[in-house]
């Protein structure tokens, strides 16, 4: 507080000029001397909001500020939500960039596929702080989390697996890829339109036609029930009722479900007892959630700790081994692969694993 | 804070839900339902920044953090501070566009001459949200009021004055509009090449040839010191030792001098004793100090409580009387003539006067 004129002549003009002059002279103090190192931009174009679609930046604004509080809650970080009267990819990146000497990292929300995957890549690359699309990142991570954690019950390795995903948003591209990068080499996308393989034509963009070359090495066609057929993982990040118990009976033994959509997942888990091994879903009233709380508020308290230039992949892989050892072996089973997002400590777990990883990468400044 | 999961589900998602789809429905719910109707954004390019210049938008944050927290302590407003990476005018201008969903209004601040000149003009006519150039108006208000009262004490009225005002950027050129608008007519600017008047070839640019078109209707030439000779008022926004015991020596009767080079006045107080016959000075160590914080705040509280779509000239000059008016006569004098920034109600009267102002010019929403 501010209450005499000595208090003001600190704050402000003419004591503030010492502390200007001093990053001046050295731009990196502007971490420790203003908000920068403890202060994340929330940022929307509001095109991909929760369930509710391209509803535009003013309707957004409480989604964002309701993260913004995740932020302060789980990770005492200071959030900012800002949403941009924007839909344009190249105006997005341009004033992300422009708006980058006020934060310390940057958190992607709710931008549609593909244009999010085109704005986070153009961020990580031009900026030289974090920029994280939670969307994708913060469901891979712990989707990733919970895998580990299902195959130690399951005994199943990951080189052996063969996952469906059925969703190709922000969130299905990215567990694909953090999957991949674990080591599973059999993963099947799937939307709408059925599996994707290389060489499909209906219902592409550039993105697909991009990721068809990495993923279902077997290039399987066919609807989802066709390749959901002795698969051993399946994870819907799509909408209700887009899978059924007798999908989930033809998989291989010990299914291992991940219906996330939300609210309503792809198949209630109470349909499925005694058919899949593993259940989880997005929701808090069921166990095993899949929450992006596990992994964004400790993602970003590790990278603004070592001032990290990014958030890379290692990173992110990182947090999802933090997350799944989270859960002592003697507690593992098989409703509980994951924490609880109000366990005590996972964030500062989380957090000190993303610092680790951001060190031996030397992505960290400090 | 969020400490279960029902929080959680009201904070966020599911229960976020209801109130984007309110303001989906309604886009002016946004100033009730979001942190818009109570937040302002504090933007600068870190182009002129206080005495230091132009030391760009990393080492201007703090000053920007400091306005944040007088937004805070006078006025309970909660105000972000946004430093862009460009000087370029058409990107701050469409960048401050497409920030607008997350504000309720903005203030510019430290942006130089005469680029600011067009940002705000622009920004004003643009956005249906108040855009304030606190490094114009915020002194020119407080100066409208200073001299009211001063006028008090003199006799002299507006309309006879022959007012010097020294200093051709943001805030020189902002008092010479408002005390126009207050009814003065006999306005000389000056700048380092003298007098400015109809017709001058040396030291201009787009801006002083407008405005050498509106003042110095006697189309006075020569340096400053020749044509503060007579003058009854002098207004400096310039720097240290631009004029001389002499000079104030030569003014009218009753001399009223504002010297308001910041840290260091134009001339020092203690050398006008019995010469001049009010002084006041921008330093908190000298009686009559002109300071912005006495204007800002009020103006936007007023402006954000009744949702006005921008703040024009008549709630400028309505808050300067209201600065002015809280000084009451039988306190009134020489040393005397504005209230201290600390002294209670002041944001209060002039919130209270701007939002009149509002109304009856029809800008109010609310």
């Amino acid at each position: 507080p501010i209450t005499g004129p000595e208090e003001l002549a600190r704050a402000y003009t003419p004591g503030v000029a010492r502390v200007c002059l001093a990053i001046h002279d050295n731009q990196e103090l502007a971490f420790d001397l203003t908000i920068r190192g403890t202060t994340v931009a929330v940022v929307s174009d509001g095109s991909a909001v929760l369930g509710l679609g391209n509803i535009g930046p003013k309707a957004a604004m409480p989604v964002m500020e309701g993260k913004a509080l995740l932020f302060k809650q789980f990770a005492a970080i200071d959030a900012f939500p800002i949403c941009l009267d924007t839909q344009d990819t190249e105006e997005i990146i341009r004033t992300v960039k422009l708006l980058a000497p006020s934060f310390g990292g940057i958190n992607l929300e709710d931008i549609s596929a593909p244009r999010c995957f085109e704005i986070e890549e153009r961020l990580r690359k031009e900026l030289d702080i974090p920029v994280f699309h939670d969307d994708q990142h913060g469901t891979a991570v712990v989707v990733l989390a919970a895998l580990i954690n299902a195959l130690k019950i399951t005994g199943k390795k990951f080189s052996d697996l063969r996952v469906v995903i059925n969703g190709f948003g922000a969130s299905g591209v990215a567990c694909a890829k953090i999957l991949l990068s674990a080591g599973i080499k059999n993963i099947i996308p799937c939307d709408t339109a059925g599996a994707l393989y290389k060489g499909r034509t209906n219902n592409m963009n550039s993105v697909k036609v991009k990721l068809s070359e990495i993923f279902n090495p077997e290039g399987l066609s066919g609807d989802l029930r066709t390749v959901m057929k002795g698969a051993d993982v399946f994870i819907g990040v799509s909408s209700p009722g887009v899978i059924s118990v007798q999908d989930v009976r033809a998989m291989a033994k010990d299914p291992i479900v991940f219906a996330l959509a939300n609210p309503t997942p792809e198949i209630l888990p109470e349909h499925l007892k005694g058919i899949a091994r593993i259940i989880a879903t997005g929701r808090s009233d069921y166990p095993n959630q899949v929450n992006n709380a596990l992994c964004f508020p400790g993602v970003f308290k590790g990278a603004l700790a070592c001032r990290a230039k990014d958030i890379s992949e290692k990173m992110k892989v990182a947090a999802a081994h933090a997350i799944a050892n989270y859960v002592k072996d003697d507690l593992l089973s098989e409703d509980y692969i994951v924490p609880g997002i109000f366990e005590a400590g996972v964030t500062e777990m989380v957090a000190e694993a993303t610092m680790k990883a951001a060190r031996e990468e030397g992505l960290a400044r400090n």
